[in-house]
């Protein structure tokens, strides 16, 4: 017998900011797995960005819409099995959703070694982590002594996508929001600067922080940042297109009034990605990343959030850049 | 003895679209070569939409700014010499001026084979050529059967555009202004199909057009039209930025608002360029299209407007979308 399965609900799309009241907690029954599926508990939701994306429509993935059990990439126990490939008691990473217990075809999840600390799957092994590598050194590509700039780099991905370039002897600066998160980067992760875009002079202070201009830009955000740092990357350099926060909770999204003017003049190449497109360079990414954060080489920083009633507030919190590393739920211990 | 220098300002930069009395003609003492250069007298000139860019701030060149008499891409013939290695009666290819004669620096121009016709330099051999080939071969990277969209297609770089990607194999769709010139393409230079921006269905008109998406989007003109071609694209399409007109004449310049939502969810790779950034491949380039030509194969199409007074009325009606393949002031003949 297990305990109470609680869920949460998007209740509806909101066209502006995400709200808490937009979301809504009950009691579900308790799914029954059918042949070929496995009842898992979770045990940590992970809290993205894109997971705001996700509410304006189709993408790599269908739409979440009013009415929706918020979906998640989730870690979690396998509590019962209706295939004997996945013992009771497996450790597995799957899409779940924001609930105690859910529902997952085998085929659908993939057994991960139970080693701990096991929120390093959530981070440094997980997403955010092949986010950052892949992102940066198969779609920037950057040289020993370039400039890389990485907005959102106090986040789960800017993070450790600043940690990375140094560890390849490049120069790296971030943007971030506030003085704090800006030393921390700087003090804490080693980057070469951090820029405060609240203090409303991102253009001149990269001029300064970047005085050969910018090689590879690392955009988290999109938008007014964006425009502003492609006026100072140098020919030829090359755009991370990993993610728009600024224009995912928000009515009136902008583009960058600079594109495509700027991408031909400099010879640009702006290129997205997610981290699943690259399966054939899966494991030894985990293994560089493993080895990197086992030497102290990347520091591993996590935002865990307690209680699967506070993904809301941990979300909205998110989007408005109040976590540092990955921010993630624990909704419930092994 | 030479006849009248007559030669072309800008007397301005314009803040919204280019007019005819934004240039003076006026006459000019003769330039007399130094050391190591040459007295070149003018043949063709090139008329682009870069021109109207150019006065928009630096770039791959400085800006031109008022007072400056206009700056061209040229063919011309060389009437005195100080440099032994560039013999009187050479045609070379060489920044050159809106005007009857100027000077270069020896180093500066490049003697081309005399081969007629000499327009050829200007349009498929040239930079135009150059664009198309390098553009869609070296940056888009069509496979056969995949679907190539092109806008701008009835001009000098589009009408190529279209017919190499028709020689690789690819479904080919031009984007141009008018029922006319949308006929002209399919009839006359063999695309699939055509659509008139002008009738204001382009969304509706590509979803018919293109029933398996888009592959490759060869951008001319950026903004508007740049954002509805998005929306369509396939995972991981290739957008050519290869140029913006529509927002080279303009006060107001806008960005497609889907940046970089839609880079990053179709993991798209945009990429800018310009036709001299491939010189260890200009010479297959050029015997290549000169073959294609002379098979039959590309259908060369030259917009020859004769006069030097009328180039100012020329660039203007080419930024206005009146030309038909590669449009070119013939100043003088041999």
């Amino acid at each position: 017998m297990y305990e109470e399965n609680r869920q949460i609900t998007l209740e509806k799309v909101p066209s502006g900011a995400l709200r808490e009241t937009d979301f809504r907690m009950q009691s579900a029954p308790m799914p029954e797995p059918g042949d070929g599926e496995v009842l898992i508990k979770t045990l940590y939701m992970s809290l993205d960005a894109a997971n705001r994306a996700w509410m304006q429509g189709p993408s790599y993935r269908d739409a979440v819409v009013g009415g929706d059990v918020m979906p998640t990439f989730a870690l979690g126990q396998v509590v019962e099995s209706k295939d004997a490939s996945v013992p009771i008691g497996s450790v597995v990473e799957v899409e779940g959703l924001w609930s105690d217990y859910f529902l997952a075809k085998s085929g659908d999840l993939k057994i991960v070694p139970d080693v701990p600390p096991l929120s390093h799957r959530m981070s440094i092994l997980g997403i955010a982590g092949k986010t950052a590598y892949f992102g940066l050194l198969n779609i920037g590509r950057p040289k020993a002594a370039e400039t890389i700039v990485v907005s959102a780099a106090a986040g789960s991905v800017g993070s450790l996508v600043g940690q990375i370039g140094r560890l390849k002897g490049c120069k790296v600066i971030g943007i971030a929001g506030g003085a704090e998160k800006c030393s921390w980067l700087v003090e804490e992760l080693g980057f070469d600067a951090a820029i405060d875009y609240k203090s409303g002079n991102l253009f001149k202070d990269l001029k300064v922080a970047c005085p050969n201009g910018i090689d590879v830009y690392f955009d988290n955000v999109g938008g007014q940042t964006l425009e502003t740092v492609l006026f100072q990357m140098n020919l030829y350099g090359r755009v991370v297109c990993c993610g728009a926060i600024s224009q995912y909770d928000t009515e009136n999204p902008v583009g960058p009034r600079n594109l495509p003017g700027l991408v031909v003049v400099k010879r640009l190449r702006m290129e997205g990605f997610i981290a699943l497109d690259f399966p054939e360079y899966e494991s030894k990414a985990e293994a560089e990343l493993r080895a990197w954060a086992e030497e102290g080489k990347l520091k591993v920083v996590e935002d865990i959030v307690d209680g699967l009633e506070n993904a809301p507030r941990a979300l909205i919190g998110l989007l408005n850049g109040e976590n540092r590393g990955k921010r993630m739920v624990r909704v419930a211990t092994e």
